[in-house]
């Protein structure tokens, strides 16, 4: 079966609902179709190349068609193309992943659990979650803590935790015991004048606030990402994650990081808890996992809480939860090479050593530009804020759809980058060399250059 | 990496936690380790081979190691090991994989969403569902309705849905607007000398009296399997979905039906809706799919529905829900290769050439047992339901473990089946043959009648 170039596009039209799309976009534009990638780069059905700057959507780490990924998925394909975890079911490959994973975790972990996306290993943490307090024996202690403009996935409940009105709105969300404190974005929420550090103070101020008034003994949990991703790439500010842990230790609330797409590197550690300092109770992770070769999550679970559902299980019987794909052999075949991969090609050092020089020559080449409110972000997660003023950090008119003129004019010069409103963000492979970030600075510059006259009309 | 025999358990109750496990059963007896499967059957680590019975978990319908499925996906790994579908964005596979699912949808179907599992597939219904009804002006008729003992998924919100009460306790569920029916369960829940007919509309009465309670106007879906898998195995009595359908349509409630384990042929038609005479608004599919090779879910969208979401879309702006993983181009080509797979081996006229030969043989083998209560279900889906006393209907005592007990003697003669308290259930490959079928039910009978001296004690 191959496809049609001229019709592709109105079969897609007429039958692909997409995801997190405009119907009335993908009408009136049609949509863009990959059909082939190696390294850092994506071919359309025209032949046209791309250098891809968001690695899929956060995920290809270790860039496209790496042949010891693709074939440990073939090869485990051909061994067992499946098998379940139900009932005490197993797979050498999944026992080999869940401890690999174990070994190179950021604090000490005693088990994870396998999903198949970050959205349902974060609804997984929630059960779980309320399940270790039941247990526990503090049934009133499940109020759940997130932050405006994070993103935990696109569930119900996922989708509740998240933070992006576009997600709740028509959507009927949040729903559930869910509670939102600030987005910590130091550049469009800080008052004039105040430092990141006193901004961070007055954020715990405000989680401490909600906590007394919803009473700790009700609230259970705090997720938050260690840089908030489709939120807008905010990084946390001077002092954020300092002045947040200590006030849930102090009223017995766990820590949740989720890692779906800091986990495995991105940050230019292994994990973004090592970067922002802190050792959280649970880790969600996806993405780069198996570098988005094959859909798989896993959950990390702390000795503190596996200790109570270990010692609960004779008399709470069958752990009633899990998916068909939990830990399928071809994902944990999958993830074993990545995680050999991000070893011997020392990927994580790449980060540490490029994301300077990715920042950096971003800053360099638009640091000054009068449509540039800020260029944020730490690691390979980089976000470039466009506004209509730089000294008032006006926003353009929505309706002028600025963030997705740019994006379209890199498209045409051959560079993915993805646009969350006006905000332009880049999460590149973490094998990107010097030479790939000097291809996308100056393709990226060029479409700024492009777009900008149609910001003065 | 290849494991040791001797530590591989160990190291799986150290770090491997199991989904629907007993920590406990796991910590006492160790995992079964399963290493490589062919065809209908698959071996463990230590070399045994076992005749899977379960088709994995309803999944792995053309057999393991299909070589014209793991091809594709060792060629689409290679050729494009990932891309997402988010704004816009597409491949030639997943437009492909789209046409070819909607051509084969049982009714005429307007598009179809992707995700990766039968979870993130119904949380995915539930957000659309909510939605529509918001697009159309009816903001209040958002209740959900399913089946005490229905199985649609692991989120909050689908195991909410789910009628099982194992998912619901310690995890504190259900939460949500949602209301459960009685399940139809003939054998179990009849009232003595009431036909199959009479209980149809017995349960139809009590759906129309739960509307009429709640108010037509704020119920807006009735989510149901074809043939109850995870609840127990239990196909519709004569006349049910005959009678509930038509009050579904007079009361505008959506129907929506989880054909996750029955799309793709178990039942002997291509999909359940077709078995039980239906045709739903919304249809979600997985499992079968991919044949459990790939993780992948589909959402069918019916026209009136896609309708509303279209014509709202340019006001509504993005649809915001997604997941990373929808349409992912190796699950569209496996998608691809297994319904070209279905079709030229024709597994479902296999199934409904076979089932009947199925169904036969463990009545002509077990169904005069002493203990055997009822043998039930549809196409390639078979329930054995054990009972202390076969007059009176009486269970055995839960903590023999009596269904247990039996799978464990069917896994000692090379058998795998799965037991649902002590309903033993059998759901093969589509490609099963007589001989198959022959060899399943020998050993089956074996492991009753090894066990059966301990259910006298």
């Amino acid at each position: 079966m191959t496809l049609d170039i001229q019709t592709a596009g109105q079969i897609d039209r007429a039958s692909f609902f997409h995801p997190f799309t405009s119907v009335a976009d993908l009408m009136r534009d049609g949509p863009t179709i990959m059909v082939e990638g190696q390294g850092v780069r994506v071919t359309d059905i025209h032949g046209r190349e791309y250098l891809d700057g968001m690695a899929g959507l956060w995920c290809v780490n270790m860039g496209y068609g790496h042949p010891a990924i693709t074939e440990a998925i073939a090869a485990q394909s051909r061994k067992l193309s499946y098998f379940h975890a139900f009932n005490s079911m197993s797979t050498d490959v999944a026992i080999e992943c869940a401890e690999e994973v174990l070994k190179r975790a950021p604090v000490p972990m005693a088990r994870v659990f396998f999903g198949v996306s970050g959205s349902d290993a974060n609804e997984t943490q929630l059960k779980l979650i309320w399940y270790y307090n039941n247990l526990r024996g503090l049934p009133k202690k499940k109020k759940i803590i997130a932050r405006k403009y994070g993103y935990h996935g696109s569930g119900v409940a996922t989708a509740s935790l998240t933070g992006l009105p576009s997600m709740h709105g028509l959507f009927d969300l949040p729903q559930g015991p869910f509670l939102h404190v600030s987005s910590p974005h130091y550049y469009r929420n800080a008052p004039d004048g105040v430092s990141e550090r006193e901004f961070s103070r007055q954020l715990a101020a405000e989680l401490e606030a909600l906590i007394a008034r919803e009473g700790a003994d009700t609230i259970a949990a705090f997720f938050a990402e260690p840089v908030m991703g489709a939120g807008g790439l905010i990084a946390p500010p001077e002092g954020y994650f300092e002045a947040i842990v200590p006030i849930l230790r102090a009223h017995d609330i766990l820590l949740v990081m989720d890692e779906v797409v800091s986990g495995f590197g991105r940050l230019g550690t292994y994990w973004g808890s090592q970067a922002i300092g802190v050792e959280p109770d649970l880790i969600t992770a996806a993405k780069g996992i198996t570098s988005g070769y094959f859909p798989m999550s896993a959950c990390l679970v702390s000795p503190k809480i596996w200790d109570v559902i270990e010692k609960g299980s004779e008399t709470a019987g069958l752990f009633g939860h899990g998916y068909t794909y939990s830990a399928h052999p071809v994902g944990a075949a999958a993830a074993l090479a990545t995680m050999k991969a991000i070893d011997e090609q020392k990927v994580v050092a790449n980060v540490a050593e490029l994301a300077p020089y990715l920042h950096e020559s971003l800053k360099r080449a638009l640091g000054d530009h009068a449509h540039v409110g800020e260029i944020r972000g730490r690691g390979f997660m980089v976000g470039i804020e466009l506004v209509a003023d730089r000294a008032t950090k006006a926003p353009f008119k929505p309706e002028l759809r600025t963030g997705r003129q740019v994006l379209k004019a890199a498209a045409e010069r051959g560079l993915i980058t993805r646009a969350l409103g006006d905000t332009l963000v880049f999460a590149p492979p973490l094998v990107f060399t010097r030479k790939d970030i000097d291809e996308l600075v100056s393709k990226f510059s060029a479409a700024i250059e492009a777009v900008e006259p149609s910001w003065l009309t």
